[in-house]
Formats: C-alpha cells, sequence, structure tokens
C-alpha cells in the first residue's frame, strides 16, 4: 500500500488548511487504496482570523494542534517526517500555507519558506518522489524545486507573476484540472483559488491526487 | 434546486462538528443537485479541546463563529434559520452534537436540548420535511420527534440504550447503511460512530443525504 505524507498548515481557509481541500485530500488518497499520515509544524499560527467576520483576533493557535481538528488528532509534528517511509508528499492550501508555511501572504515574491517545510519538500525532491501542491501552495514551488518548475495557481495574476518572479513557470488551468510537471514529477491543481463549490474543488483535487499515486508506482 | 439547512456545532471532532462529516455532508448535497446553508447557535462550546492531547484547555470559543472554519465564513445564527425557506434538515455529528446542541456528554439520557435546536427540529418535524442525522446526533431525536422514533448510532449499547431510556427505538446498523423511519420521514447513518475511515464514512453519508434528498421531493 502507498503512502502518502500530507502536510496542515492548521484548520480553517483564513489562517489554516483549507478544511475541504484537506478532507478531499484525504478522501481521495483513501479512495485510491494508499494510507496517509499527516504532518504539520509546531509552531504558532501568524495570526487568528474569526472565520465569520473576518477580523483578526488576539488570540494564539498552534499550526500543530488545530491540524489535529482535520485529522481527527492523527497528526504529527513536521519535525518527524521522514521522506525515506513516504511513497509521495501532498499539500492542500488555505491561507495557512502563505502564512504558516511561508511568508507569502506579507511578503509576496520575496518571501521566505519556513525550514521545516523547505527541508521536506526539498527531501522529496532529491529521493524523486512525486509530490501534489493545491490552490496557493504553489507558491513554494520556486524556492523547492528551482528555477523553471511548472505549475498553476489557477489564474490568479499577481499571484502568477509572483510565482514567476520566484523563477517557476506558470501555466494557467481551470479548477477542474492540473498541471503536469513530469520532469520534476509535481502535480498541482487551483482548487479554492477558483473553485466556488465543493463538487467543482473535487474534480481537480481527485485528478491530483490520483496522477501522484501513478507517478508514485 | 432543492436546499437543505445543516446544522453545525463547531469544528473538530472532539468539541465541535465532526470535520469528516460535514464536508462530506455538503459535498454530497451538492453532487445530488441540491443546495445547502450552514447554521450554528451563536454560544460558547461547552468546552475547548486540544485535538492533539486530548486535554481541555483554558479558552473559550463560540460554536457559531468556529463552524464558519467548516464553512468558508458562509454560515448563518440558528436563530435566523426558517423552516418555510429549506427542503430538508441534516446534522452531521461529533462531539458537539453532545456538547453543544445538548448536554448529553454530561448527563446522558437525562439531558436537555439546547431551546434553538429544539426548535429547529421541531419546526421541521411540524413542516412534515425530511431530516437526516448522523453519528452521535439521533440522542436528539427523542426530545425532537418524541416516543418511539426509529433511529441509529450503530452499535454502541451505552448510546443505544440512552436512546431508548429517552423513549426512541434504536436499530443496529453497519457504517455504510442507513436507518429510515418512514413515518418521520427521517434518516440517520453511524458515520463516525463506527467509521474507521473516510471512505466508509461516505458510503452512510451519501445514502443518508440522498434519501433524504429524496423524500424532500
Amino acid at each position: 500500500m502507498k503512502k502518502v505524507a500530507v502536510l496542515l498548515s492548521g484548520s480553517g481557509v483564513f489562517d489554516g488548511a483549507e478544511v475541504n481541500e484537506a478532507v478531499l485530500t484525504l478522501l481521495h488518497i483513501s479512495k485510491q487504496g494508499a494510507s496517509y499520515q499527516c504532518f504539520a509544524p509546531d509552531v504558532d499560527q501568524l495570526h487568528v482570523v474569526n472565520h465569520l467576520s473576518g477580523d483578526v483576533t488576539e488570540e494564539k493557535r498552534n499550526v500543530l494542534v488545530e491540524s489535529a481538528r482535520i485529522a481527527r488528532g492523527e497528526v504529527k509534528p513536521l519535525s518527524e517526517l521522514d521522506a525515506a517511509e513516504f511513497d509521495a508528499l501532498i499539500l492542500p492550501g488555505g491561507f495557512g500555507v502563505a502564512k504558516n508555511f511561508c511568508d507569502f501572504a506579507v511578503n509576496g515574491a520575496d518571501m521566505t519558506v519556513n525550514e521545516q517545510v523547505l527541508a521536506v519538500g526539498k527531501a522529496f525532491v532529491e529521493a524523486r518522489k512525486p509530490a501534489g501542491y493545491m490552490c496557493i501552495a504553489p507558491v513554494l514551488l520556486p524556492h523547492i524545486y528551482g528555477e523553471g518548475v511548472r505549475a498553476t495557481i489557477g489564474f490568479d495574476k499577481d499571484v502568477a507573476s509572483a510565482i514567476e518572479k520566484m523563477g517557476g513557470k506558470h501555466v494557467e488551468c481551470p479548477v477542474d484540472d492540473i498541471v503536469v510537471d513530469d520532469a520534476n514529477r509535481l502535480v498541482t491543481t487551483p482548487a479554492y483559488m477558483l473553485a466556488t463549490n465543493l463538487v467543482d474543488a473535487e474534480k481537480g483535487i481527485s485528478k491530483l491526487v490520483e496522477k501522484v499515486l501513478y507517478m508514485a508506482s
């Protein structure tokens, strides 16, 4: 049975992992007959957003602890992720990726990546193991894969331009499709960068999971 | 297009709505071509559980605000739910139902139900509109439907016995199936009372959603 490491960045679209993307990812890994283990960095969230009002609150929350809400407690610290134990890596999106995995939400193309996230991403590259990055997560890719990496975040010109500025090659893509960088064994899909409903999000995410697992064979 | 009101009890299995059940419910409502609106009561959670350690923390969180994490902000106060505007009602489970919608987690069969949840449940009964309750949510049913209501929470003898003590008729049921009380237009499924993975949970939840929407036609 193929094993997938899934990286969560909290629990909630505006300050953590996009909940629907995360659940659909885990659902389709299971439907494809593979298993998964969720991981998250043991760090404070950049901030906490009241998801009803959209306001930033005074609260402190931890990315690992909040990620456990999606994973029913079954999440491990990212420091324990050994790429040798997994066949593939998948990152759901959500603002948590742009706020907790890197500082893209604050610094745009001048962003830096969390050291653990960077090390884990690069470990899968070096092991020639496939990966899937969805939604906003492809902003990480120029730092992880280097110049020329091909990826999509859909049609958002500002984010696409930032990816190009960092050295990536952005490819436009609709919500129900994927972009494959064969040389890098890398799959991306826009998910909630474009999705307006769960059915459309599922189309791209299920394709991403299927392709990543196919590449892992 | 049929419209379903979905009641959320927070965001996280141990103190709120079971995240996977909630997302699968919304996914299958959409897949069936229906629309939904999420609602949650604007009250403090009974408590906040660290989902990594399982410990109760000192934090205060609001059920409506946390439910917005699953609903991407699109959740309304339960006080605004008018049964006349919807064709059906569905309640995902999670300990939030037993802690925030009623006090079953504390008082067992001597429980009382949150006034708004009780009023909304009864409004759908009085309107003869179908409803689906999953996971632990069927503990609410004897209070809402009265004596003899038929429902399942799977095979848990303690919870089944409490439902019977409150006047309900418990029917054992595996995770991939539903129990239908035709007279009450009511569907129940065990979901994460029994599920050990998302694929099994989806089987029962998709059947529940399909049956509820069929009854709404």
